[in-house]
C-alpha cells in the first residue's frame, strides 16, 4: 500500500518537521512571517500539527473563538473590524480568519473586505488572514480547523472567523465556534428565510446590522417569535441592533459576547464545544487523508477510467474500490 | 475487515435487490409511489443504483438537468413553478428536486416553498420532492446526484434542482447541472457580493427577478461589467429580467435555456458535463462508503476515544487511522 510509504516520513521530511517546529516557536513569540508560512503549509495540505513542539502543546492555551456569519452584504466585515477595535482596546491580541470564495476572475480571494479592514493594517497585535475556498470542499473543511489551531498555538486572545455565504460548509465552520454571531439586516426576507439558511440554530447572538434602516422592529419581532417557538435552551440568543458603519451598538455586541462566554464557562459547555471540535477535526482529517491516498491506488485509477468511459455505474464502482482497498 | 463483510450481500439482501429492481421498473412506468420509495432509500443511504434492471440501463435516456440557485428570498421557487408550467405546456414530464435545509424547529424540511407550488399538485406529470440537508454534508453531496440519476431513470424530460443558500455544497450541486440559472434581485448587494458567493462562475443564465423594482438597470450593468472583465468563454451568460410573481419574462428565460441547451449539444459540452458528474459521483460515493466503514474499525474507535479525552492531536490520530486501516 503506497499510503503507508507516504505516511512513513523519510529523513528529509524529518528535517522538514524540525523546521515546522521552529516556525511554531517563532509564531508563538509573535513572528508574523513564521505564522504566515505555517498557514500557507496548511493551505497546501502539508502536515504541521504533528510537529508542534512539546513545550507549546502542554501549555494548553485556548483562544476565544468567535464566528461571524450572515448573507452577503450584511456588513459582517465592518462589524468584524469594530470587534477587533474593541478587543484591541482591552490590549488583547486578535486574529481574523476570513473565508473568501475564490473567483477565477480575480485569480484569488477577493480582497474587498480586507481593504475595508486596513484600519488595523499597521497594528502588530492584529493578524488578518484570508483563506480562499479554492479547491475541494473537503480541503476547506479540514484547513480551517487546522488554521484555527495554529492561531491558537500562536496564543491570540481572540480569533474571529468570518464567512461569507450561508451554505452548509460555511455554517458548519462558523457554527463550531465558541460564540457564533449571525448578522442580518432589517427586512432580510421574512423570518422563514433565516430559518431556511440554517442560521437560527447556530446563533448565540443575533445582530440586526444597518439598524438605522426601516424594518428593524419587524425583524426583531420575527426573530423573537421564532425563538419563542423553538425548544427552550439554557441560553437564549440576545438580539443586538448595530450600525457597524458608525459604531452604534458595538459595545452592546461585545457585552452580549462576554455574557455568552461566561455562560459557556459556568455551564462547562465550553469544554464540550472543544471536544466536539476536536472529534470533527479527527473525522474530517481521516477522510481527507483517505481521499488523497486514493490516487495512489491502482484500483481506484482503473475504475475511475471505467466510470469516465461510461462502462460502470459510479456508485457500483465506488463499492468495488472500497471493497478492494480495504481488503488489501 | 468488517467492511468486506458489509459489502458482501447476503441472500436476504439479494432479495432486497430484486425488490429495488422492481421499484425501478414501476417508477419508469410512472408509478410515483415506487419512485418515492426509491428516493427514500437513497436518503437512508441504501444502495439502489446497483440494482437498476439491465433493460433500463441500456436505454441510456438522459434528462435535461436545470439547476436554479440564488440567495434566500430571490424568488427561486416561484420561478421554478413558472418553468414547470412552461415545460408542461410542451407536454413534457418534469421533476423538481428542492434542497431544503432542515430546521430542528420544524422537525423536517421547510415546506413553505412547496406550498407555493401546489398549482402542480394534481398534475400527475409533475413530481416534486424536497430533500433535507439533515445529517452530514457528505450525505447530501452523495444523495443528490444519486437521486438525480433515479429521476433520470424514471425518464423525466426535465429535472429542475433548486437549492436555497449560496454555500459551497449548494453551489457545487447546482453548478454541475446541464444549465445553471442564477437568480438575483435588483440591488442585491453590489456586484462583488455576487462574485463572493461564487455564483458568477457557475451561471449559464442570469435572472434578475422582481425586475419591477428599482435598481434593475444598475444590477444588469454590474453583471455585464463583471462578464466583460471575465475571461471570454464560448458561452456568454445572457441576463434575463423576470417578474416571476406575474409571469413576465418567463418565456425569455425558457428561450435562453433552450439556446444554452442547443449550445451544449452542438459543442459536445453536454457529454463532458455528464462525464464530470459521473466522476464526481464516483469520488464522493467512495469517500462516503469509507466514512461509513470507519465505525467498523476498532482502530478508529480507539483513537476517537483518545481524541475525545484530549490525549491526542486530531490530525495525528487521523494519520494513524489511515496508516493502520490501509495496512490491514
Amino acid at each position: 500500500m503506497n499510503v503507508t510509504e507516504f505516511l512513513t516520513r523519510s529523513s528529509t521530511e524529518m528535517e522538514e518537521g524540525d523546521k515546522v517546529a521552529d516556525l511554531f516557536r517563532r509564531a508563538r513569540l509573535g513572528d508574523r512571517s513564521a505564522l504566515a508560512r505555517l498557514i500557507s503549509f496548511v493551505e497546501r495540505e502539508k502536515e504541521v500539527l504533528s510537529f508542534v513542539p512539546k513545550e507549546l502543546r502542554t501549555e494548553g492555551t485556548h483562544s476565544y473563538l468567535v464566528g461571524i456569519t450572515g448573507p452577503p452584504g450584511a456588513g459582517k466585515s465592518t462589524l468584524t473590524d469594530r470587534l477587533v477595535a474593541s478587543y484591541r482596546g482591552q490590549d488583547d491580541e486578535v486574529a481574523v480568519l476570513a473565508i473568501d470564495p475564490t473567483s477565477p476572475y480575480s485569480g484569488g480571494a477577493i480582497l474587498g473586505d480586507r481593504v475595508r479592514m486596513q484600519s488595523h493594517a499597521l497594528d502588530s497585535k492584529v493578524y488578518i488572514r484570508s483563506m480562499a475556498t479554492r479547491g475541494s470542499l473537503g480541503g476547506l473543511a479540514v484547513a480551517v480547523p487546522i488554521t484555527l489551531r495554529v492561531l491558537e498555538l500562536a496564543s491570540f486572545n481572540e480569533i474571529i472567523v468570518e464567512t461569507v455565504g450561508v451554505g452548509q460548509v460555511e455554517v458548519d465552520i462558523v457554527g463550531s465556534s465558541d460564540s457564533t454571531v449571525v448578522v442580518l439586516n432589517p427586512l432580510w426576507g421574512d423570518s422563514i428565510q433565516a430559518n431556511k439558511a440554517g442560521l437560527l440554530e447556530i446563533a448565540d447572538v443575533f445582530v440586526v446590522n444597518k439598524a438605522d434602516r426601516d424594518g428593524v422592529r419587524q425583524t426583531r419581532r420575527d426573530l423573537e417569535a421564532m425563538l419563542d417557538l423553538s425548544e427552550p435552551k439554557k441560553w437564549r440568543p440576545p438580539i443586538v441592533e448595530t450600525v457597524a458603519s458608525d459604531g452604534r451598538g458595538v459595545s452592546e455586541l461585545v457585552s452580549a459576547l462576554t455574557a455568552h462566554r461566561e455562560f459557556l464557562m459556568d455551564s462547562g459547555e465550553i469544554e464540550r464545544k472543544r471536544q466536539r471540535r476536536a472529534l470533527g477535526e479527527f473525522t474530517k482529517a481521516t477522510l481527507r487523508l483517505f481521499e488523497r491516498s486514493l490516487w495512489d491506488s491502482e484500483e481506484f485509477i482503473r475504475l475511475h477510467q471505467r466510470v469516465k468511459e461510461g462502462e460502470m455505474e459510479p456508485t457500483r464502482a465506488a463499492q468495488e474500490v472500497i471493497d478492494r482497498i480495504l481488503r488489501n
